[in-house]
């Protein structure tokens, strides 16, 4: 891609995502509606609608020929990722929303031709954004993100997944995984795919493995994830395809090949 | 407990919580012998042993005739609870300090007779502080919390835990304990009991369930808990015994009933 294209698209980008940020911190503290605010389901429905509206028009006045392949079904729904496609999730971690009213994300990745160029994961509530350009380096707000840490040995490691691993599912034994949550130093678990991918970025957690996620949960995520050294691929070690949903396993590289290994002992 | 005294308590139990974070803020971002400081384990320890023993200095200068039970055992290692008995942990959620840097707090309950008057937890980066004093409501820094929501349904609710309960223990069958995540409405893993308990009183997660904990890990949480209408048990319903280690039920009473009815099909 065009660099002094992607660097306009990028700060168009960052400007809309705090400004729906803005919107949102607003529309939760501020006045509203008692009808829907009273029931933090109906805010969320109602703001997951608006912030997806909100960057398809933007995008679409700014850049016509650019796709958007959102959550909630706002723009094209594209079926290739031939040129620019943004890949927007409007609020990632719903259940914090409601429950919470914070740790929750806006996650905005732009691709072209299949190939990740941007990565804007921006937590609302706590005003911080991390974003990367492709080969540029990964950003939390002004201070770059240093390289992953090298933990290499599974039981350094702080891992990110949630409880249902652990259960009966049709993934992988769950006799596996219980051995893998104790080999491992720790366990996560923060409600939100976007936050899990930058915490990983940020080297709070060592990585975050997940039984299936959409492409607007992921697409910011890889292309950070990416900018400090580490990899994702779904559990069997493949390209995650940005047209459907995966699984997904991000880390370091050498986490990633053991944890591959682990996996693969219980596939199904 | 004499209230005068109580807030003459309460008003330095503060200023030294706030004092010892301002000096383990300063360690982490400042300089440091640098063989210490490039070690994080080293450092967690070096400050978790240093923040307890100015605990104990302020506490034995000001308050000559109160006891401390502390983790790293420079108190009195109490074999009762007659008098006034600070229980102390310095550094709640020592995994969270080395890898994230965050996401750790400073416990501090203080019982009279076996009863919890004072209970202050405090978020040392994020510089906020849970506070409470028996029967005069549970604060947030400034702003007073609201009681727990009245949620009642099992299948509303976000229960904080780790993923060991869902492997073979010694407690409880982990069947049951699958069924018990599915049934739930989400689970989250945060690292810091102290913090988990401060999470449920702010009904950011609706309860909270450890196998193990020891009386410094849960004193200040159970005190300001109690404050929004929260009840803190075993799993098995009885009272926690603040000498010794003890698993952990922390939530809204309605919903205590519930889970510890269901924990109960599957006790061992």
């Amino acid at each position: 891609m065009d660099k002094k294209l992607r660097d306009d698209i990028y700060i168009h980008a960052i400007e809309w995502v705090r400004e729906a940020g803005e919107v949102i911190r607003d529309k939760m503290y501020g006045p509203l509606d008692i009808e829907t605010k009273s029931n933090a389901n109906d805010l969320v429905t109602k703001l997951d609608k608006e912030t997806e509206q909100f960057f398809v028009a933007k995008v679409k006045s700014k850049f016509s020929g650019h796709f958007i392949h959102g959550e909630e079904g706002y723009g094209d729904s594209p079926t290739s990722l031939d040129g620019t496609v943004w890949i927007i999730d409007p609020i990632d971690g719903t259940m914090n929303f409601v429950h919470q009213k914070r740790n929750f994300a806006i996650s905005v990745g732009i691709y072209h031709d299949g190939v990740g160029e941007i990565g804007l994961i921006y937590d609302v509530m706590a005003n911080v954004l991390y974003h990367a350009k492709k080969g540029e380096g990964a950003y939390k707000d002004d201070v770059q993100l240093p390289s992953l840490p090298e933990i290499g040995n599974i039981n350094e490691a702080i891992i990110g997944m949630n409880h249902f691993w652990l259960c009966e599912n049709k993934l992988i034994e769950e006799q596996v995984m219980q051995k893998f949550v104790k080999d491992i130093r720790g366990t996560r678990t923060y409600g939100s795919a976007a936050l899990e991918f930058a915490y990983t970025a940020e080297g709070i957690i060592d990585g975050y493995i997940s039984m299936r996620l959409s492409p607007w949960d992921v697409a910011a995520g890889i292309v950070i994830v990416n900018e400090v050294g580490g990899i994702t691929t779904d559990i069997d070690g493949k390209i995650v395809n940005m047209l459907d949903k995966s699984t997904i396993l991000t880390c370091n590289s050498v986490l990633q090949k053991k944890i591959l290994g682990m996996l693969k002992e219980g596939r199904k």
